[in-house]
């Protein structure tokens, strides 16, 4: 991959064109090093807002953007589009699907994927939303639903069909929830003009007896209260045990009848991080040095969702920020290295958490300083538009929030074939 | 069908929703009538943007439009999702593969689908550019093949990749090589920092000796050159034999190595219109009454693409122009048969053809009224952008074709999976 000008420049290949994994390609730019970036796709998602192509706000083109657009003008870094299976770390090499390539420094920031936790039936009938494609089939399926349920004369099926599951109290499950209550109530309600909609069912379950677990108490409550007033059915300290496709099952015994579980209630490092055969948590994540190096293979590093990086004794979350701060200090140990100069260790720098309830509604939290509803709303957009990739996705992206704020009509509602 | 108010309201069913479907549609919304309108989608799709869809231009929403969302107001019309297979005329239903819908007047605007002329090596190994479905796949096709080209070290194998071939000189064949060629010169050249662009070779194949036929000779021979100076190779009174997904074979033998080959070059009524028993012609269009009435069945009517109708001793072309007129007329007629009143017979009033070649270039033609190039362009938008479902819609997508014109980047370069 170096450049054919004769003097060869060190290679570093970054696995993984998440937020960590493009933040270090952008420190590199223009630097004296040849970079290449893989990932299994050939645009970087921004998957904080996969809700909202799940409940149609938004399209997939908004918060999926070309890995190569944003290296443009950066000629030291290459893409490559290919599934990394396996390593050759003594030949500091990566097998890709669609042949190898060897490096001299290896980022491996390749992200996480849905956990279910060994339960193989849950993870056979219910929809992930991890992925482009995960919130795809959640936006068809829950319309063609609707289509359905139009049709069918026989309450009980109909009872079946618009019983919806959201699994897991963190941001994701929350979101999805608060943004399906307002997708049926304020937009389908007014289209379907024959169906009853007080037969719609929204279940949000959560194991713990918390949802949002980062937030203080008087928000986690505030979350609860929001959710059921926008009819969604909170369920703390349930825990869901099968799922066959048409039957839900809790500990305790209690059966709801549904054909739809989304399942936000975990993740875990993808599978290929083993491969790199250092130690990993209970979550698959390699446990890094200070220095973000993984053990055993100085030129090796790990961030993101892909390492286990203790701080005050507990493991970092697995959030956007801590990938994009753990990419700017590992890409200066990385140019540190190659002067010979020392290296930095990684401090994480706590920048708040926050999560949207519905259309004008959120909770925002950092340090001590608490923040919910209109305001907090508003704070969550101005973040979530600052970190979205693209001038121009952020004026089209902002249009359609305000949209749909004023107007409660919701254009992307259409089931696709492709 | 019908509301159970007790009152039994005449029930008008529409296969298709169209641009013809829809118009009709929304001509009976607060008459006396139960509407129903039947498609396969759950969406109007605005077809002469497909090829923008396919070119990284416009994402699939903002051609797609929810078809509940026209009739949000009007409570007499109602939506059903379902593919027609039959037709039951003696007990005036219309069979579904959801179920029978039965109806007291009905209107066949089903649409077009690809014609092949019975070349079945091409209907298998080309892409078509008919749906939604069939621009993504073109997208994710033309994307992913610069993926690959990027990586192939075989030059003959790289030049099969790099080889683009549109068959057909009409407006969609004409649109989407110009559309071809500024999405790889103008966009991708600059993100592949190690790829020879000489190596790419775009063509657009046409069977006759004219590109654009409705268009006076002026605005063919304009056409033809802005193509050649944006690198389309415009072969004329080239035909196409056969073609089997890496070799495109011409009458008198020439043959060219390629994995990419557009179909546009013809359409024919969807089959499920010869099952109405009327006499067809050669592409399985009913050949209607002037009052737009399929013979032998007074309460059933053809419109659009479904319909055959004679002026001034020519078929009428299938355009969008052509299926709303008849829309009004058969709405007109069956409102009029219900009172007792004489019916109107159709006659087509011009409005005129255009065509895109590219960005801020058009050639248009009415009448004896010429123009083109870049007021022809703005023309051009300004109508289609008229013409699209939903004010929301309008403006992201003049803000899409203003970023693309300005710009040069494309967002919506996203290889989806779905």
């Amino acid at each position: 991959m170096e450049k054919l000008n004769g003097i060869k420049r060190p290679h570093v290949v970054i696995i993984g064109a998440g937020f960590g994994g493009v933040k270090a390609a952008k420190a590199f730019a223009g630097k004296a090093v040849d970079v290449t970036i893989i990932d299994r796709n050939n645009y970087h998602l921004f998957q904080p807002l996969l809700y909202q192509v799940s409940t149609a706000v938004l399209s997939e083109e908004e918060i999926a953007y070309p890995i190569r657009a944003f290296f443009r003008k950066h000629k030291n870094v290459d893409f490559f589009l290919g599934d990394v299976v396996d390593f050759d770390l003594e030949a500091k090499t990566v097998i890709t699907d669609q042949g190898a390539v060897s490096y001299d420094y290896l980022i491996v920031a390749a992200g996480a994927t849905t956990n279910y936790f060994g339960m193989e039936s849950v993870e056979k009938n219910s929809f992930a939303m991890k992925t482009l494609a995960d919130s795809v089939k959640i936006r068809n399926h829950i319309l063609n639903i609707f289509e359905q349920a139009d049709k069918e004369t026989d309450a009980a099926k109909r009872k079946e069909l618009l019983t919806f599951v959201c699994v897991g109290g963190g941001p994701t499950g929350v979101e999805e929830a608060g943004a399906l209550s307002e997708l049926i109530y304020s937009v389908m309600q007014q289209e379907y003009h024959n169906m009853d909609f007080s037969e719609v069912d929204i279940k949000l379950i959560e194991a713990t007896d918390r949802v949002l677990p980062m937030m203080p108490e008087t928000l986690r409550d505030e979350t609860v209260n929001v959710l059921r007033s926008k009819k969604v059915d909170v369920r703390l300290s349930t825990q869901v045990m099968d799922y066959d496709g048409r039957k839900l099952s809790f500990k305790g015994g209690e059966v709801v009848p549904t054909q739809t579980v989304i399942w936000a209630a975990g993740v875990k490092a993808v599978p290929v991080v083993a491969k790199l055969g250092a130690e990993t948590d209970r979550a698959g994540r390699v446990i890094v040095r200070k220095t973000l190096q993984v053990p055993g293979h100085a030129e090796v590093y790990a961030i993101g969702d892909s390492a286990h990086f203790l701080q005050d004794e507990r493991p970092l979350a697995t959030i956007a920020p801590v990938a994009t701060q753990q990419a700017a200090v590992c890409v200066k140990n990385i140019l540190h290295s190659m002067e010979g100069r020392e290296m930095e260790f990684f401090e994480y720098h706590d920048v708040g958490s926050m999560a949207t309830i519905g259309c004008g509604d959120a909770v925002m939290f950092k340090g001590i300083m608490k923040s919910k509803g209109f305001i907090a709303w508003a704070a969550w957009m101005v973040v979530h538009l600052m970190r979205l990739a693209g001038a121009h996705t952020n004026m089209i992206v902002i249009m359609k929030w305000l949209w749909n704020f004023f107007s409660g009509t919701r254009l992307g509602r259409i089931i696709t074939q492709n």
